[in-house]
């Protein structure tokens, strides 16, 4: 296959006709970054997946409700940090309404095209004088290279900003895909607290938009976890705005769900390896389960299992524990035609253990970067992976202090 | 009602002709007990609730055969700790099936009458030389004195032992039931690394015996959690034997489901204190739930909840975590009735937090034991409970380090 993606810097700015801002208002006590503001020139389709969770914060009921106004048009994403405005009553859903407003009059654009985000401590409400006058400041601030401020504005715990760009070779044309996103506790595969921004410079319609951002989410930002939580806020944004004069139709489908994939990948990777108290990047990969659904459902509980995560932090090759994962996750399972593999190393296998490679799993485990292949032995082609982190003693620290 | 039951001293040793006896034979390297023997002096009824996981350790599949053999009867329990004997192949059930060789033999009694469990890491084969010798030794030990010396040798990391028992009066006389359980990793609602063993001296059909044992199982062991992990190797057995001359009939079934919980909710209720790591016992309390099995659902959710155990752990009173997981548990909730009380204090409800509230829920947090209560808001009276714990760094200390 021909290569047909090419990684360029920048992130949400880096497709033409975009600009951001990332700034510092006060809604965090420590003066960090907390505003972040990504504005398309033109009018731009717009596509999101939002949290599954049942406790839906305000942004989230706000950016849905102006998707459906919009009829899945927007100009402007607006994001705070330090304040989720989840459970926040009446007063949050106005709170929320007033960010898209104040962002609209800044930029002269309809309020309804304004989508609205926010990440931090759950049950505090917004100060909305700081949040109005810093989305001021952030209209003034904006900026074609803006795309890193804004990837520092969203984060909270994260240690590190999350950004991705590729060009996308086209028959009419060369696109390009942009994003960031933040993690990084209370993350699970059905969205977490984790927002996601993508932005395309090619023409492509809402619906068409739509399904794709499902598809390229289901493959990367739900498929990892690091701790099984699921937040009251998580959403991925998606803002296409034509300005490369390439237009994509259905049959382009394939093509832009690889292109979107190509961005959502790396960042939600990067949520896990900025995981709370992460020091490990666990790829877990499942094979020989008796549907993809099954082997989704296998890969998720061995990715949260605290266990499996602990023998991981320890560069413990517990294959054990695996297995007694694999047995409990509600999949089919058959012990004696089952394996595992640690970094390409089968420590067991049609219910033999191979103890006398542990030293070598061991060793590997020691690393960074570790790859878990588990066969469930049902003899079926079902097979799907999770991205997941060890989990530590600064997990515990992180979140038995974080409001202290 | 009239008080029924009465704490008795003692636990399988309790009710009349049981004998047992606690060794260590060097399963373990650091010499401590590891193989237990609870044996009736008369043929008993015997009922069981093995693990769900589908990776079925060799003595669970032993035990299940021998009392399908026995059609629900027999004469002794025979327990190690130390190794698990799970992931071992033909050869682990051949050693499982040796180990209730051996005890029949030094008992004099049928093979098929003698079940069989192990608890210890998996995938390591049993040394049965050390096994078979400690298996003689144990016989000779036996003693009607010797419950707390069996509680004791089936501990793993288990900090102490879990014993309990109760007389029960009846109106046919007095009866007696008592028990023993070992926790402490690797816990869930749904059985987990986790042996319970009952006895009782009433006289109990064995599909009576079953049908009590589940139902007391379903509130009590399968109501706790420690790490969300369901083992290869959990089981719970009850022996009756009829020495208090005591005959219990169908119409008896819920006093006899009552008296074999008020052995095992302490017994459940000690796994938990003593949880990997825990420093607090944690009680979930569901109520407003669209049905019982939601109800469950929720608290199960809640009392698995990385962030929410890390939160108290912290002594932290934060109920938005708390709404966060009522959210995403599967069960139906309504974000604007439902409510979070910790300790008793109202911390949100109807929508509004009451974060005034929050410094005298953060000093209850402090103390070892915690009671959560949440409300769903659906208006349903579907409720449930759980028992938990918190997660320390302790937890991830021992099981990054559990083989090393």
């Amino acid at each position: 296959m021909v290569q047909r993606f090419e990684q360029v810097a920048g992130s949400v700015t880096a497709p033409r006709g975009f600009r951001a801002a990332g700034i510092a208002c006060g809604i965090k006590a420590n003066g960090r970054p907390d505003l972040a503001l990504i504005v398309s020139d033109a009018e731009a389709s717009a596509a999101a997946v939002f949290t599954t969770n049942l406790a839906q914060a305000a942004p989230v009921l706000v950016s849905r409700d102006h998707l459906r106004r919009s009829g899945g048009q927007a100009r402007a994403v607006v994001v705070n940090s330090g304040c989720a405005n989840a459970c926040t009553g009446a007063d949050g859903m106005r709170d929320a309404a007033q960010m898209a407003a104040r962002a609209a009059q800044a930029l002269g654009v309809d309020p309804a095209g304004v989508l609205v985000a926010s990440t931090g401590v759950i049950g505090v409400k917004l100060n909305m004088a700081v949040v109005a006058r810093g989305i001021g400041e952030a209209a003034r601030s904006l900026s074609p290279d803006g795309g890193p401020s804004a990837a520092r504005a969203i984060m909270t715990t994260d240690p590190f900003p999350k950004e991705a760009a590729v060009e996308v070779r086209h028959h009419a044309g060369a696109f390009r895909v942009g994003g960031i996103a933040k993690g990084s506790g209370m993350i699970e595969p059905l969205m977490a607290t984790m927002l996601g921004f993508v932005t395309l410079d090619a023409r492509v319609g809402p619906a068409l938009l739509q399904r794709a951002l499902k598809a390229a989410v289901d493959e990367t930002f739900n498929a990892i976890t690091v701790d099984g939580e699921c937040s009251t806020n998580d959403c991925v944004f998606a803002l296409a705005n034509g300005a490369s004069g390439v237009t994509l139709v259905d049959e382009d489908l394939p093509l832009l769900v690889e292109a979107l994939r190509a961005v959502c990948e790396p960042l939600a990777v990067g949520i896990v390896r900025g995981g709370e108290g992460a020091t490990k990047l666990v790829t877990v990969r499942v094979t020989g389960a008796a549907s993809g659904d099954e082997a989704r459902r296998a890969a998720r509980a061995i990715a949260n299992s605290p266990l499996v995560k602990t023998a991981i932090h320890g560069a413990d090759p517990n294959w054990g524990r695996l297995v007694a994962v694999m047995g409990r996750s509600g999949a089919a399972f058959a012990l004696d035609r089952a394996a595992v593999r640690i970094g390409g190393i089968e420590l067991f296998r049609d219910g033999t253990p191979y103890d006398d490679r542990a030293p070598a799993a061991a060793d590997y485990l020691a690393g960074r970067d570790i790859e878990i292949e588990v066969d469930l032995g049902t003899g079926g082609d079902g097979r799907s992976h999770m991205w997941t982190c060890d989990l530590s003693a600064d997990y515990v620290r992180i979140n038995a202090e974080y409001r202290t």
